[in-house]
């Protein structure tokens, strides 16, 4: 019986793409020869007593064993609790204990993160190539300790069967807990793959590409892209723990056509394909998390990188994709950065203080409602938190946006992270877009500063190489004023140039370390 | 809540494609007029006890009123049974007492044959312009009557819940019913939207199509299209009653891009373009149902037209579709005629009589066997031919095929319409393809006659135009044979010449009728 499940789709690719490649690291692979490990790992597994609802903590970079593990784990109907290993240690703790880890799997190569935090765990499997710890098992051991075939609970776990437990990366309070089931998880990720294939986007995707992806797989399961994967039957490059200059070197050897990143990895690449002389760079790539600037945005499309951004949250999945359609006004490059057409099956509204929706009218800014069939309960074993972002089947998304005539719409910013002066709203994302087209400009970021005449009044934060002064950064702000690309009352009152801007563990500037630190 | 469920899907394209156009016969509407009426039609079925699970019965050609019905019926949880029009009455009637239909929706347009149907059925809703019958609702007071606001029970509609019955349109013995729910039915059809934007088809669609459906809305909804317009948001043309003239006018004057159609109804739009003398008719199309012979193929090419076909059927909705990859042998032209594709989550084995699984060599012959998340339990009240189609999660189809090792497969023949001569299949199929190809060849079937010596033997039932001979007949056989594409002992014995070809209701050629008649 083929069910709506997660391990049916490495099944499909096992049967319909057998010898289609998976490079993990150094390692060649096919989805034939994973398959045989993740069946075999899977018989290992129930014999742990791992079994339906046994939530196993997985902490691994993007590899071939975090691969095999969302298949080997959905196979038993285990719930895959993705750690998040850029969170504090303290944090990480959190999760394991609130997501009530029974097992966690660790990767060797975290080094004393992973060996202190194997202390605290009563139950753990070391993944890795030297046998770490005498008294945990070793991944490859159960591996190899497995029977080829298939357990039977495989054919009883459901569509509504808890899949994956994970975090949400936000920058105030405790990480909150979602949890999906196969059919929400994979209607959220596939419906990633039917978009970019359906409408006109900068990321086009299909059965012939190669994907390297590079969105950790603790962030929603890296967009998706695990179970994308398998269902077009695409080639997978694992990228491991590779910096810049080895996903350059895979995209060459292993002709990469497709990948996702954060703005901010991009620019990592960006940067070291310009110190190795690159000329051409071909590649599409799915991008989001936090705004592209247009800067940025005019480097990879000079480079041969086309690009998409994506809209969601691990307290969403994914919602919208930004599309470039002859509708619309704006060139094609500004339109693949912000504007966002909702996926088939999702529903946006935006809406007033007043919680009026308001009309798709091209600027009225209000609070981004969010509707899909996708959409978890709410926050694990948080009633409160749970209480004030879902509301009537929709998700408050605390995003300020704007909606089109042709049915897109923009995401302005955080909620929290606009200004508002004088009860007219201030974004800092648009003037922070301002700034980072400034040559020498390396990041850039506006927050509120308190102010007893105006409410708030905008500040700037910019990281700088080379000589910049004060004079040339108002020079450009006064410029896109006259452009019409900002309001006058828009322009900060003060700029701070700072060494090195401070980041999430999701690769964002860090607003509250910014605030904190005023 | 936004569930998976079909009327969410009106829904949706009111919210995003309000102002896209549905235009029936030669009546506009938009996604939100349509919307507006289905509501108020939902509203009103309400009062009339058409609740969770009554089922409905609408006899219709494609129309906005059929659309309509799709979703009000959706909305209040009914059972929406698409009553096949091309059955003969007792037939019709033994599919209406099987379903248990509790209401029946008649479109006036029918005749006699609907007035005549209208006499046996205690409660019925007349659909037309005209009033039809003082005792029984019409259709248009129903929606005028109905109030403008969505029924509190379509928040309440499960995806688990039964969507539609249908019923298979088999030559042999009673027609066959099957029942999915909404979930099924909504991947199944929008699994046809994402094959056909994930592969490379000839019949790419997209949120700029403007679809006219041209399969019966009784057949697998019109192979889902309904469900696909208003999910990426395409504009609908319905044909309603209108032929083959009808229907290349409304090509022309509403810049139709994308169609479905049987062959026969191919044959007949090329027909009458030829009879206007029409150079192009730019079109991308979906056939299925039965083979497109080479010759029909090359016909619709010269004219611009462009096609993949489906596989599917009742029984299991649509499986695969054909695509052309680099990686086949064949032309282009031919693949797109032959060579299907699985979609994504369907999987699909080929087995031999001791339904050991055959290998993808490209030559060995089996009957194929189908898997998919959409499949439904069985047939409606009839366990005993459950049990023979459906075997351990699978779909036997009773279809021959054979799989290649790129991944596609192709169908030869029905199982009951191969020719086993001497222990070895003969393919009636390929032998009727090289028949259509010679000029003045309308048509032509190939079917089984018993045989002492062979067990059977093939025998040709050919109707053509103008002036053809047996010997014109067997010379395009013996040159197909010496080209590899027939073995010397399929040429049929005997060559039989007829006046018009008998159909079936779903426009294949009626072999049973053929057989029945030697």
């Amino acid at each position: 019986m083929h069910r709506y499940v997660v391990h049916e789709l490495l099944t499909d690719a096992c049967y319909q793409h057998e010898s289609r490649k998976i490079i993990s690291g150094n390692t060649l692979y096919t989805y034939g020869t994973i398959y045989k490990r993740v069946i075999r790992l899977a018989d290992r597994l129930t014999r742990l007593g791992i079994t339906r609802g046994t939530v196993v903590g997985v902490m691994d970079v993007n590899s071939h064993r975090y691969f095999e593990l969302k298949y080997a784990l959905s196979m038993v109907g285990a719930v895959i609790h993705t750690i998040n290993f850029r969170l504090s240690p303290t944090d990480i703790l959190f999760t394991i204990r609130d997501a009530q880890d029974e097992w966690v799997f660790l990767w060797e190569g975290f080094g004393p993160l992973a060996a202190n935090l194997a202390v605290s765990l009563p139950r753990h499997v070391w993944m890795g190539n030297t046998a770490h710890d005498k008294e945990a098992p070793d991944y490859e051991t159960l591996i190899a300790e497995g029977r080829e075939r298939v357990p039977d609970i495989s054919g009883k776990i459901s569509p509504t069967d808890a899949y994956s437990i994970f975090y949400t990366t936000g920058t105030t309070g405790k990480p909150k807990g979602l949890r999906y089931t196969h059919q929400q998880m994979l209607m959220g990720a596939l419906q990633i793959a039917h978009h970019l294939a359906l409408f006109d986007t900068g990321a086009t995707i299909s059965t012939q590409d190669v994907i390297m992806p590079l969105i950790p797989f603790f962030h929603i399961h890296g967009w998706g892209i695990p179970f994308i994967a398998p269902y077009l039957g695409a080639s997978l490059v694992l990228p491991e723990s590779g910096g810049p200059a080895e996903q350059i070197r895979w995209i060459r050897e292993h002709h990469v056509t497709w990948s996702n990143m954060v703005p901010t990895q991009l620019f990592m690449l960006i940067e070291e394909a310009k110190k190795q002389k690159t000329d051409r760079l071909i590649l599409k790539i799915l991008t989001g998390g936090s705004p592209l600037s247009l800067g940025l945005a005019k480097q990879a499309d000079r480079l041969g990188i086309s690009y998409s951004l994506i809209y969601g949250g691990s307290d969403q999945l994914g919602s919208a994709i930004t599309t470039a359609t002859q509708s619309q006004d704006s060139g094609h490059l500004e339109q693949l950065r912000s504007r966002l057409t909702p996926f088939p099956l999702a529903r946006i509204e935006t809406r007033a203080d007043s919680l009026e929706p308001l009309p798709p009218d091209g600027h009225s800014l209000g609070e981004l409602w969010v509707q899909s069939p996708w959409l978890p309960e709410g926050y694990l074993n948080d009633p409160g938190k749970t209480q004030m972002a879902f509301d009537g089947g929709w998700f408050r998304s605390g995003d300020l946006a704007v909606r089109y005539p042709d049915g897109t719409f923009s995401v302005a910013d955080r909620m929290k992270d606009a200004i508002k002066s004088g009860g007219e709203w201030i974004l800092g994302s648009t003037i922070e877009s301002v700034l980072s087209e400034i040559p020498g400009v390396r990041a850039a970021a506006v927050i509120a500063l308190a102010d007893d005449k105006w409410g708030e009044r905008p500040m700037a934060v910019v990281e700088t190489q080379g000589e910049l002064t004060p004079a040339i950064l108002y020079q450009a702000l006064n410029q896109a004023v006259q452009e019409g690309r900002l309001a006058k009352f828009w322009i900060p009152d003060t700029i701070r140039f700072i060494d090195s801007m401070p980041m999430t563990s999701a690769g964002k500037i860090d607003k509250k370390a910014l605030r904190e630190g005023i």
